[in-house]
């Protein structure tokens, strides 16, 4: 039983690319964390990433996944690497005070990698500690540590066509999702049953897709709390014109699609209505800006022209690119849609749109996701983009 | 609306605590990223910990809360922190390479933090990379930067009444996941329907508790690839004779009570069976020795003693304190049941004590979560402890 996705080619393709730019950014090592990163690569998928595990690879020669004992044993279930290739760290080496299983690692990466060499780390991932890092840089002196700046993560940014299939597939469930959410949510309703009705049709899926867990939770921010867009729920009451912000997305085989709506229990109040219309204008704008060989920084134009004629102004980014994503987070750390961001579009990148209006008081999102094509953008769901309303 | 869990005076005492760990080991400062941490001090709620956030505690003087701005502006929905004590960084630092959060953070710590000052910081957590140790590093010169040790984990090992009486709620969603578990689970019923059966009961909890979102997906490790314990679900549907080892969580305002069971779709093997046999009579063992002022290497050598005498060994731990948790991982971090473990077992010390055997092409999983009292343990739940079946 073997579950990775991709074709070997695709995965040779892969590691090609990233081995081109370690060349080009004259790192002789890259050493990988990010569940995401090892997803991409090597097609290792587990819930492993709590304790440290870190993928060697060398420019030439050999990859080696390095894991906890316990989950190295079965790495190759889900990882094309030969099991030769995959080593376990000791069992005593997890949640140690003294001790960390990069000291044990990095031994054995020392006998690999030359003095001298220059080796590239993911600094800002969530599954790297500095404790995990410092244990490197004494296992490994004379070498030259430095961050990869998301290396892989850039590498991923353009997705292939069998990806793009695949994110097809989780906006499936995307649509489920939000269906069910729309379903559920009512006056009288405690905010943890519609979670718990969204959460049921992200992993239920649909009958032929089937579904993989988020890399967020349903977020379900209302009325007065929208403008806490990260809060998640309680037993609270949905009640009588509360306007609710729904964030989520659909996942399969660790491939999201979220989207973005709001609905109002009853009647939607004239500043909700009006920052509809605002957001509806720009997102609209947006969407008709993005193609290959645009800007990213036309696309935030775009935006915040429709917004400063409304006397309106939103301080956070536009948008992020999406991809694989394990917790906490559905971004892939790579480009966003702001004015500071050098991008240009190309073929097949693929973004969550996200225009979230969190004002004092109230809050207002919609979103979609897209695949950027050589004249415009494929919407990865078609759902109703405008405010809904249950009544 | 203020979301907070526990009074005044446990929150006061929780920092008092804290407090007198940093003076007895020299810390002036303590930095806090840990989002269980966070919650545990300041009552903090959200899913914003996938970008930088820190909780700067001085030993004497004002705490304060550095987020995102985004987050800053609602943290006082959950946190009892006022207003003014919280300060959200700009929007800009999100995600940039050549900058990040912790620049801006910085440098208002060194405004605070005098030269010479010793500082604990969480140097093997989650989400606190290596980059914002090397950003606050940068901002902090003359200062002594030193690891906490999880300085406030240890704190949390000790659950006070009100804790106890949030777990045994947490409890309740345990056992009505774990019914779903086994009411969904078939042959010819794919895995992902089942994840789903259970993390609808997670979220929907009970008529009286409502379900918090658990740390760790439910897993479902399935006859051979049961010797790859965090494996996640997929489309793959159950077979006869299937064995399934079941481990999820229940929880309620970030509390979490995992249990683990075992159950066969058809006819138990011989060596499951025997493995069962081993584990009730190792797991009933260990429980009985369990009781404040005895030390864990003794709880660990209970289990040890009866698989020696049937020729078994784990090299795992067998368990680990719970009670607040976020993902990805419901363990505390700080004592885990193994031999080398030197601490000695509290009245209101909380454990999930897991009987995990993962041998070649099969395993069992049986635990129980407990707190330890004055003269034994209370389990948090009360499920039938052996091998489950399904004709």
């Amino acid at each position: 039983m073997n579950l990775y996705t991709f074709s070997d080619a695709e995965y040779s393709a892969r590691m090609a690319a990233v081995r081109r730019r370690m060349a080009d950014t004259g790192l002789d090592v890259l050493l990988i964390s990010d569940p995401a990163n090892l997803f991409y690569l090597i097609g290792y998928d587990a819930w492993s990433f709590y304790t440290p595990q870190l993928l060697y690879v060398p420019l030439d020669g050999d990859t080696i996944f390095y894991a906890r004992a316990m989950d190295a044993h079965g790495a190759t279930r889900t990882s094309w690497l030969p099991a030769d290739q995959v080593v376990g760290y000791p069992e005593g080496y997890v949640h140690r005070d003294a001790e960390h299983p990069f000291d044990w690692v990095g031994e054995r990466l020392a006998a690999d990698i030359a003095p001298g060499s220059r080796i590239g780390l993911e600094l800002d991932t969530h599954f790297f500690s500095p404790k995990a890092y410092l244990a490197l840089r004494a296992a490994l002196p004379g070498r030259e540590l430095v961050d990869s700046a998301e290396l892989v993560n850039w590498v991923r940014v353009i997705k292939s066509d069998t990806e793009i299939d695949v994110l097809r597939r989780a906006a499936q469930i995307t649509t489920a999702a939000m269906t069910a959410a729309l379903e559920a949510i009512d006056v009288g309703v405690p905010q943890h049953r519609v979670a718990a009705a969204i959460s049921a049709a992200q992993i239920g899926g649909t009958d032929e897709v089937w579904g993989d867990y988020p890399a967020i939770v349903p977020m379900l921010p209302t009325s007065e709390a929208a403008d806490t867009p990260h809060l998640t729920w309680t037993d609270r009451r949905f009640a009588a014109d509360d306007a609710v912000a729904i964030e989520l997305a659909g996942a399969h085989r660790r491939y999201h699609v979220p989207l973005a709506r709001t609905i109002v229990l009853g009647r939607a109040s004239d500043r909700i209505r009006q920052t509809e219309e605002a957001v509806a204008e720009g997102l609209a704008a947006v969407l008709d800006t993005m193609a290959a060989g645009v800007p990213v920084r036309d696309v935030s134009e775009a935006w915040n022209a429709v917004l400063r004629r409304r006397g309106l102004a939103k301080e956070s980014r536009l948008g992020y690119s999406i991809g694989i994503a394990y917790p906490p987070d559905w971004g892939e750390r790579t480009v966003s849609i702001r004015p500071s961001d050098d991008t240009v579009l190309a073929h097949n990148m693929t973004f969550h749109v996200i225009c979230g209006m969190w004002m004092k008081g109230y809050g207002y999102e919609a979103s979609e996701s897209v695949r950027v094509t050589d004249d415009g953008v494929e919407c990865f769901t078609d759902f109703p983009r405008g405010l809904l309303t249950k009544e």
